[in-house]
């Protein structure tokens, strides 16, 4: 099989309402589970209030360092919604109403409907490609690897099905699952690092977590090469059958 | 009243789990809301992997730049958790095993369970507080200011009740919501937008929610000054009340 370069991205949520706890983010677990299913590496998530020099600063910081960039959220119609803005300034270029963008707002919005307020959602940065939104029409956008969508979640969703067929995608990264069976990390860690260490290119994680009072942890191994994932199974699992549990907590 | 200065936060979440999207994480959105609760202001979330140079750079670019940055995650016994370390590096401080994080690790465990994995969780950076945790003994704790705690949101939850009440805290971002009763965005934006310019103490959002095939869009005010919000609220009131729908989605 011939190697494939990785494809990295991050994600850029944008808002005050996620930062002041109000609105518990829902798109960062759902587009990091759906990136690593197509063969793209997330690698960095930020979260940044509604605040142009903020938004600016990210943007460029994010979309310098990885393939893709992928925002959320500030799209919609209010004086709230700078992300548009934002993005062509972050690249340096102009903004302003868009012909297909306007073309879709007019399937969606009789003409004595379509206000100044909604026609903001026709402001795309200059050279951008449109991201169809089969919701409420309004469109998210691409301007060179920085991908523009909107913050509720289920056209956010939408917004991702229609643009990941263009993107490139590497080797998926795979993972394997081992239970620990009601081991307590502490018992297993010495001998997991040293199953780690012989694994040099399988990444091997240990997940507590902490349920009715005690905790189930998994071990987790993760790469992109099947076989070496395979055999790192095999050995994680022939060592935890070995070991015995103790009554001590982790 | 006398003025209060801002007090500042980030969030840095540690994991890869996060990342690919296996765990979906559970402890942003509740830091998030108990500090707005408690006066002190978040003001950006990163997210990265489980990797020494990006959680030191991440470590020492929020910690310049707000009060207070709050970690999760890594701190367990196994080889993946190296945050403790990192900490170390990022403040260029000795990391030791601490004889009051041992103490608190032996009323948990039994000498002949308490082995080197275990000990690796009383590996503290100098000149560090513990932050003690109820749950299963290993502390967190807090060097200048940054705060480090488990992943495991319980634990978490606990180690966040124990640091809270000796950490800093300015006036209380107040939020008071209106409902916009049905009204699409696009109907209120431009009279929004004029709401938020006469009332500029006052910082003004429009969030919408998209359930059962339409929108609900809550308009939410937020300052740190009752008076101010109390008279933009009306202001809000007052104008969404003289508005009628169209029939347009946004």
């Amino acid at each position: 099989m011939a190697e494939r370069a990785d494809i990295t991205a991050a994600i850029l949520v944008i808002g005050d309402e996620i930062l002041s706890g109000r609105t518990k983010d829902k798109n960062i677990g759902y587009i990091a589970e759906y990136l690593t299913n197509i063969g793209i590496d997330l690698r960095e998530v930020r979260v940044v209030p509604d605040d142009e020099a903020e938004i600016v600063a990210a943007v460029n910081a994010l979309r310098a360092r990885y393939t893709y960039l992928f925002t959320t959220g500030g799209i919609g119609p209010t004086h709230d919604d700078i992300t548009a803005d934002c993005i062509a300034k972050a690249f340096g270029v102009s903004i302003d109403h868009d012909p297909r963008a306007l073309a879709m707002l007019r399937e969606r919005y009789q003409p004595e409907d379509l206000n100044e307020s909604r026609l903001r959602m026709a402001r795309i940065p200059a050279g951008a490609d449109l991201i169809e939104n089969p919701i409420s029409k309004a469109p998210g956008f691409r301007v060179g690897n920085v991908i523009v969508m909107a913050g509720v979640p289920s056209i956010m969703q939408a917004m991702l099905d229609n643009i990941a067929p263009t993107l490139a995608t590497g080797t998926r990264m795979l993972a394997e699952t081992v239970d620990a069976g009601g081991l307590p990390e502490g018992v297993y860690a010495a001998g997991l690092a040293e199953v780690a260490k012989a694994h040099p290119g399988v990444s091997i994680g240990s997940y507590p977590s902490f349920r009715e009072g005690r905790f189930q942890n998994q071990i987790v191994l993760r790469g992109k090469d099947a076989v070496l994932i395979d055999a790192a199974k095999t050995a994680v699992s022939c060592f935890l059958g070995g070991l015995k549990s103790d009554k001590a907590p982790i």
